[in-house]
C-alpha cells in the first residue's frame, strides 16, 4: 500500500434518506483522523456539483454541525439524479478532480450512483490520475446486492411500523363496524419496505395488524384481493392493509398507471396503488375504506429513525475513508451481519461494478404462501434493523436539523456548459 | 351542593386523537380520589355501548395500563359516530343508567358528542334521575367554541410541523431544479390544522417552508394558485405547500368532490385536495410535483405528540370529575389561557348547549393578506400548544400502547335492538 496524499471529496446522490447525512458525518469525522487527507470537500448536488465545480469546504463546518448531521434527514450536500453520459462530462469530472487535487472520492448512493463512481474511477485509471474511489451504500429500497442491508432501510421501516401501530389503535376505536384502512408505502420494484411493516405485529400475535401486505413480488388480482379482505373482516373488527407503490398485475403492469411518469434513469414514478385498492373495496364490498399515502414523508422521518440504522450509516461513512486510506479503491462498503444469534454488524467491501448492475430482490421464500404476510425468516432478518430510537433535539416544539454553512471552495476552472 | 353517591361512566365519541385517552386517564385517576364515586365504568364505543349495555370496569385495569393511556392514540374505550335520534334510544340510555346507578357521566368528544351529552342530561332531569353530566373537549379540528383550544389539536400540529421540517430537508436536497411538494392535511370545514403548519417556520425566517398554506377559509382559484407557486419558485429552490382537505372554490364547493361522501352526521368525507393541486402544477407549470396525504395517520401520531397537549387532555379529564363531584352539571370543561405573556392554561366551564351548536372559525384577521400564510397573532396563539415532547416507550423497535383488559360489567337488562 502506498500512502496517497491529497484532498478528499464527498458526494451524495439519488433519493435522500433519514440517515444519508449520518454517512457524511462518519466520513468527515474519520477523514479528520488521517493526515494524508489534506482538505475535506463536499460537492453540491452530487456529480452536478463536480461538473459545475461547486465544491464546499466541509472542514470549515462546526463540529456541532457535523454532529447534527447524524439526525438530519434529506441530503445536506444536495443530491441529484443526473446521469453522466457524454465523454465530455467524464472528462470534466477528471479535470475538476485534478484542479483540486482530489485523491479520495466518496460517493453515497444507490446502484446508479455506484455505477457513476465506478465509471469515474475507471476513467481516472485510464488517464493515470491516482485516486481512490469508495462507495457508501444508501437506499431506503434495500435493494443493493452483496450488502446484508442498506442504510436508510431500517429507519423507513421503523417509521412505517410506528405508523401501523398507531393506525391500528385508531382503527380499533372505530371498529364497531367493518372498516378497511390502507397505507401506501414506497418501493418501486421491490417490496422490502412494505414487507418491513410486518414488524409492527407483536411476536406470536398473528392477528395483529397489518392484516394484509401487498408486495410487487406477488402478482395482484382484484379477485384474490377482495377474497383476502373478506377473510380478514370475518375474524377481525377492521382490516389494515399495507401496499407497496409498485404493485403489479399478472402481466407485470403497475395496477395504477394513471400517474406513472419516467424519470431520467428510466424509472417509473408511481403513486396511487392505495387509492386503487380503496376503490376496489368500496366498489366490490360496499365498505368504507380510507387510504393514506406517506410519499416522501417516510424517507425523511428522522424524528422516528432507527438508532441501529443511524449508527450503521455513520459507520459505513467512516469505513469508506478508512478503506481508502488503507489503499482500497473501486469498492463499496457493505454491511455484514455476524453469524451469531445476537445481532452484530460490521463493514465489508464489494466491487463497485457488482453493485452497479445488481438488484437484491426480496426472497420469495420469506413470503408466506398466502402472499400477503411475511414469515419468521424475514422477521429475523429485519427486526434488528429497527432497534433503538435516534434522539432528535427539539426547539420551540419542532425538531432542529443541521444547516451547513456551505463555505465555497474557490473555483479554478472556467465554467462548464451542462447541456 | 349536595353530595351525590353512585357510579360514574366514561365514554369517548367521534374521531380519535393522539390524546383522547389521556383524558380518560385523567378522569379515572381523579375519580379514584372521591369516595362518592363508587364504581368507575367505561362504555364501549360511546353511546352505542350504553344502548347495548356494553360497560367495562375501568377500576379493574392496572395502574400501569391507566398510566399508559396517556401516550396511547386512538380511543381505548372505542368510539362511534352514532347519533341518538329516537325517543326510544334516549329512554334506553336512562334505563341503563338507572340499572347501573350511573350518577356521573363524562363524555369526551366534539360538538356532536357534547350535543348528545346535553340531550341525555336534559332527559335525566325531566325524568327526575339525579345525575351530573360533564363533557370533556376533544377534537384535532380545534373548532369547539368557548374553549381557547381543544385537546388533540396541539399534537396533530406538532406532528405536521415535524413532517414539514423533514420534508423541507428532503426537498432542499433535490432542489437543483424546480420542485413542488404538497402535503394534504385534515380539516373538514376549518383550516386550523393547515394553519398550524406555519409553526414549522423559524422565527424571523419568512422564507422557511411551508411556502404556501391553502385554507378552507380562503376561496381557492386555480389562477391565483398558479401565480402563488410561480412567485415562490422565483425566489426559492423548491415550493412546499400545505393544503387542508376542505379547500373550497368561490362558490363554496369543495375543489375535489370526486370522493365526497356523506357520513351519518351529514359531514362530507373528503380527500384529494393534494392530488388536485398536484395536477394543477403539472398541467399548468409543467413542473414535477409530489403529494402526500397523511390521512388518519396524523391524528394517531402519538409518538410525536405535544407534551403540553397530553397534559392538558389529562387535566381536562380530571377537571371534569372534580367539577361533577363539586355539584356542577351540564357543562363542558374548557381550556382557559392565562393573561400573562408566559403561557399558562387552566380549566373553565361552558354550557353544553353553547358547545353543541357552535363552531369556532379560524379568525380571518390571523391570515395574512396574501391568503396563504399566517401572521404573528396566530403564531402567538398556536405556538404554546406544541411545546414539549411526549415520551412513548418502545419495545423491540416499535411503540407500545395500552391495551385495556375490558373487564365486563354484568348486564342487568334485556338486550336492545338498535334498529
Amino acid at each position: 500500500m502506498s500512502e496517497l496524499t491529497g484532498n478528499c471529496l464527498i458526494g451524495q446522490s439519488g433519493g435522500p434518506t433519514a440517515v444519508i447525512n449520518a454517512s457524511v458525518a462518519g466520513a468527515v469525522t474519520e477523514a479528520l483522523n488521517h493526515e494524508c487527507i489534506e482538505e475535506i470537500y463536499g460537492c453540491r448536488n452530487g456529480v452536478l456539483g463536480i461538473l459545475n465545480e461547486d465544491l464546499i469546504d466541509l472542514a470549515a463546518e462546526s463540529q456541532q454541525t457535523i454532529r447534527a448531521l447524524k439526525h438530519t434527514p434529506g441530503a445536506a450536500l444536495g443530491t441529484c439524479r443526473y446521469k453522466l453520459k457524454k465523454q465530455q462530462d467524464f472528462d470534466r469530472v477528471l479535470e475538476v478532480f485534478k484542479a483540486h487535487n482530489i485523491r479520495y472520492f466518496f460517493y453515497a448512493g444507490g446502484n446508479d450512483s455506484q455505477d457513476t463512481a465506478d465509471k469515474i474511477s475507471k476513467l481516472a485509471q485510464a488517464q493515470g490520475w491516482e485516486m481512490r474511489v469508495i462507495g457508501i451504500p444508501k437506499t431506503i429500497d434495500n435493494d443493493l446486492p452483496v450488502t446484508d442491508h442498506c442504510p436508510g432501510y431500517g429507519s423507513v421501516v421503523k417509521y412505517i411500523c410506528t405508523t401501523v401501530r398507531e393506525l391500528a389503535c385508531d382503527n380499533a376505536a372505530m371498529g364497531q363496524h367493518d372498516l378497511v384502512s390502507i397505507l401506501e408505502v414506497m418501493g418501486r420494484s421491490a417490496g422490502w419496505i412494505a414487507a418491513g411493516s410486518a414488524l409492527a405485529k407483536r411476536r406470536d400475535h398473528p392477528h395483529d395488524p397489518p392484516h394484509l401486505i401487498y408486495l410487487p413480488e406477488v402478482a395482484f388480482t382484484p379477485e384474490k384481493f377482495i377474497e383476502d379482505v373478506r377473510r380478514v373482516l370475518k375474524r377481525e373488527r377492521f382490516c389494515l392493509i399495507v401496499v407497496g407503490e409498485g404493485l403489479v398485475d399478472p402481466d407485470g403492469n403497475y395496477v395504477s398507471t394513471s400517474s406513472a411518469q419516467i424519470d431520467a434513469f428510466g424509472h417509473s414514478q408511481l403513486g396511487g396503488a392505495g387509492d386503487y385498492l380503496r376503490g376496489l373495496v368500496e366498489q366490490h364490498l360496499g365498505i368504507k375504506a380510507r387510504s393514506a399515502k406517506l410519499g416522501i414523508v417516510q424517507r425523511a422521518a428522522a424524528h422516528c429513525a432507527s438508532k441501529a440504522d443511524v449508527e450503521e450509516a455513520f459507520m459505513a461513512g467512516a469505513a469508506a475513508v478508512k478503506a481508502a486510506v488503507d489503499g482500497v479503491t473501486d469498492k463499496m462498503i457493505t454491511l455484514v451481519r455476524g453469524e451469531s444469534d445476537q445481532y452484530v454488524c460490521e463493514t465489508g467491501l464489494a466491487d463497485l461494478s457488482d453493485i452497479a448492475n445488481g438488484v437484491k430482490m426480496l426472497p420469495r421464500e420469506w413470503i408466506n404462501d398466502d402472499g400477503v404476510s411475511m414469515n419468521q425468516q424475514f422477521i429475523r432478518y429485519a427486526l434488528p434493523l429497527i432497534q433503538g430510537e435516534s434522539v432528535v433535539p427539539y426547539e420551540r416544539g419542532v425538531p432542529v436539523f443541521a444547516r451547513l454553512s456551505f463555505e465555497p471552495v474557490e473555483r479554478k476552472l472556467p465554467g462548464y456548459d451542462l447541456l
